[in-house]
C-alpha cells in the first residue's frame, strides 16, 4: 500500500504495508493530513431534514439521530452507507514507565494477552463476535517475544517499531522518528482495512501501564492537572494512584511537552499504541470512514490526532465513557458525547464494540424508516 | 395454548390463544403467578465466581457483568443460555383520556402506526432488523379500525379487549375483568413466543396519550407527586404539560387507587397496553426468560407486575432511560439500572432493542471468554 498516486482512497491491495518501509518516514502522514477535510455540509443538512420527516416525533431517537447525521457528513452522502463491515484493530505495546510501579500487572501480560486475542479468549473476541466485527491485532511495540505459534497467525500484524517505550520519567518515551513511524503504522492499518472493504473502524488497545501514558497525554493537551486525569487503571489502590500521579507529573515536568507540537508530545510521554491509534484515526478520517473510539487510551490518542488535524474529529464517534477520570476530560476536550456508559474499564476495544450496534441502528433508522408522507401517518394536529 | 396441565413451561404449540377464551378469566394469571420464583442463588454465585476468573481485571466489564450474572439467576444455570432468538412485542391501544387534550397527536395515529409497523416502516422495524429480533404487533385495545389489508398480515395478533379505554378523569379506564383479560393477553403472547423458541422478550408499545396513563400508574405505585412523573410525552409544550399534570391528578383524586390492589390500579388509571405489558413481564418471568423493558410505558407496567409478583423483577432488564421524568422514578422504585441513556423518547420498543446487543454481549463474554488458567495469562502480582 505504498506510493501509488496522491489519492489515499485508491490505495493498492491490502496488507502490503511491509514494503512501505521503502518510503520516507512521514510521507504517509503527509498524505493522510492532506486528505482530511471537514464534514460535508450538504449531507449534514440533508440528513437533518430527513430525520425530521421520518415517522416519529422529531428528535425522539435522541443521540442516535445525531450520530446518523454525523455519519452522513463523514461519508458526504445522505443517507450514509451502513457502517459495516466493521473491524477492531487492537494496537499492543509496552511502556518503560512500568518500571515505576504504576500497575499491579506484570509487563509480560501484554504479550500473553496478544496470544489470548489470537486464541479468541479475550473480552474483545467475545464482543466482536457478538457485534459481527473482525479483530486485527497489531504489535506496534510489545517489549517481549509473543508467545504465539509459527507461522504468524491470521489476525496478527507484526509492525513493531521498538520493543516498548523508554521510561518517560527519565528520557523521552521514544524518538520523534519512532513516533512518526508508529503513527504511520496506524495510518497503514486503517487504509489496509478500508481497502479490504471495512466501512467502520474501531480502536482497540493492549499495553500494561498504558493508562499512565494516557494521563500524561491528556494533561499535556488539555492543561488539566495530572491528579484530575489519573485513575486506578486496571486495579491499583489509592496509594498507588497517588504514586502514579507523581509519575505523570514528573514526566511532564521533565519534558515540558508543547501541545502545539503533537508529535513531540507523543514522543515524550506517549506510548507506541497511542501514536499508532492517532494514525488510525487520521487514516480513517482521510478515507471518510467513521472510527469508533474505545476508552481513555483511544481518546488520549485522538487528542494527538485532533492536534495534527482538527477536522479528523468529525470522523470520530465516542464509543463509551470509561470510569477513568481522564477519559471524561479528553472527551470534553474533543467535543464528543459517549454512546455507552456502563462502568467499563477494560480497554481492548470493548467499549467501542458495544457502541457499534448503536451506531448501526442510528444509520439504519435514517436509511430505512418511512416518512409521514410515504406511510400515510398523520403528522400532529394541523 | 390453553389448559393443558399445570406446568406453564409445557404449553402446546404457539398462537393458539384464541381458544383460551374458553378458560375462566384469571386462570392464566394464577398459573403465571404460581410459576414465578426468585432468581437461582446457586447460578448467581457460580456466575459471579466465573466472572472473577475470566481474563480481565475483575469488574472491568461493569454493568455487563451484572447483567450476565442476573441472567444466570433467571435461567438457573451458569453460564446462562444466549438470549437469542429475541422478539419484541408491540402492544397497541388507545386511551379515552386523549379527549382531555394531553397529546398533540390525533388518536388515529395509533392505528396508522400499527399499519406502519406491519409495513416495516417504523423505528422499531429498523432497530429490530439491526438487532436480529422479530417484531410482533398486538392490538390489545386500539380504538379504531386498523388500516391493514385482509387477510390479517403476519406479525399482527388481534387480541383487542376493548376499543380503547374510557376517560379516566370521569370513569375507570376499564373494568377489573377487562384488566385481567388484557394482562392475560400479555401472558399469552409471552408464552407463545417462548414456545416458538424465543429466549429473550422485549417490550414495545404504541398508544397516543399513553404517557398520561403511565404517569398516573407511576404516581399511584410510588407515591411521587404527578408533577414529578409527568413529562412532555411525544412533544407537548410547557402549558400542555401543566394541563396533563392536572389530568393525572384529577384521575388519581377521583379513583384513589390503592397500590396494594394492582389490578384495581391498572383498571382505574392504566391502559390496555399497560395491563398487557404487565402480563408480558409476568409471562416471561414464569418461563424464566429475560424480558428487556423499553421506556416509561413498560416501566410503569412493570410496577403493576412487580406489585402482583415481586420476584418477577428478577427477570427484568431496564433497556434504557428515556427523557420522561416518570421513567427514572419507576426504575428507581423497581431497583433497575438502565443500559442505554441516549435521550430517546420514542417508545415502540426502540430502547429495549438498543439494549439487546449489550445484554447479548454480557452473556457472550461470560460464556466464551478464557480464564486466566486456561489462557496462561498471569493474574496480577503474586
Amino acid at each position: 500500500m505504498p506510493s501509488t498516486g496522491s489519492d489515499p482512497s485508491s490505495g493498492p491491495a491490502a496488507f502490503a504495508f511491509a514494503s512501505a518501509s521503502a518510503l520516507a518516514v512521514g510521507s504517509w502522514l503527509e498524505r493522510a493530513l492532506a486528505a482530511i477535510t471537514p464534514a460535508d455540509p450538504g449531507a449534514l443538512a440533508a440528513a437533518r431534514d430527513r430525520q425530521n420527516r421520518l415517522t416519529k416525533p422529531p428528535g425522539s431517537l435522541g443521540l442516535l439521530e445525531e450520530v446518523s447525521v454525523q455519519l452522513a457528513g463523514v461519508a458526504g452522502s445522505c443517507p450514509p452507507p451502513m457502517p459495516t463491515p466493521a473491524a477492531v484493530a487492537v494496537f499492543a505495546a509496552d511502556h518503560g514507565v512500568h518500571a515505576q510501579g504504576v500497575s499491579v500487572w506484570p509487563q509480560e501480560v501484554t504479550a500473553q494477552m496478544v496470544a489470548n486475542f489470537l486464541a479468541s479468549g479475550a473480552a474483545v473476541n467475545a464482543l466482536a463476535a457478538q457485534a459481527g466485527a473482525r479483530v486485527v491485532v497489531v504489535d506496534v511495540g510489545v517489549a517481549t517475544d509473543l508467545p504465539v505459534p509459527d507461522p504468524t497467525p491470521d489476525g496478527l500484524l507484526r509492525r513493531r517499531v521498538r520493543a516498548g517505550t523508554a521510561d518517560m520519567t527519565r528520557v523521552p518515551a521514544m524518538t520523534r522518528e519512532e513516533a512518526v513511524r508508529a503513527v504511520e503504522v496506524g495510518i497503514g492499518v486503517a487504509w489496509e482495512l478500508v481497502d479490504d472493504g471495512c466501512r467502520c473502524l474501531l480502536t482497540g488497545d493492549m499495553g500494561i501501564a498504558n493508562t499512565t501514558a494516557s494521563a500524561a497525554l491528556i494533561a499535556a493537551f488539555t492543561g488539566v492537572d495530572p491528579d484530575e486525569v489519573t485513575g486506578h487503571g486496571a486495579g491499583i489502590d489509592a496509594a498507588a494512584r497517588r504514586r502514579k500521579v507523581g509519575v505523570v507529573r514528573a514526566a511532564l515536568d521533565l519534558h515540558q511537552p508543547d501541545p502545539r507540537d503533537p508529535l513531540g508530545v507523543v514522543a515524550a510521554v506517549g506510548g507506541l499504541e497511542h501514536a499508532a491509534l492517532a494514525g488510525f484515526v487520521l487514516g480513517a478520517a482521510a478515507r471518510r470512514v467513521p472510527v469508533i473510539l474505545d476508552g481513555v487510551i483511544a481518546s488520549s490518542a485522538a487528542l494527538v490526532a485532533a492536534a495534527l488535524s482538527p477536522d479528523a474529529v468529525a470522523a470520530c464517534v465516542a464509543g463509551h465513557r470509561s470510569v477513568e477520570p481522564g477519559h471524561t476530560v479528553a472527551l470534553h476536550h474533543l467535543g464528543l458525547r459517549p454512546l455507552v456508559d456502563l462502568g467499563l474499564r477494560l480497554g481492548e476495544g470493548t467499549g467501542a464494540l458495544l457502541a457499534l450496534p448503536l451506531v448501526q441502528a442510528g444509520v439504519r433508522a435514517l436509511r430505512e424508516m418511512a416518512t409521514f408522507d410515504s406511510a400515510g401517518v398523520t403528522n400532529k394536529h394541523a
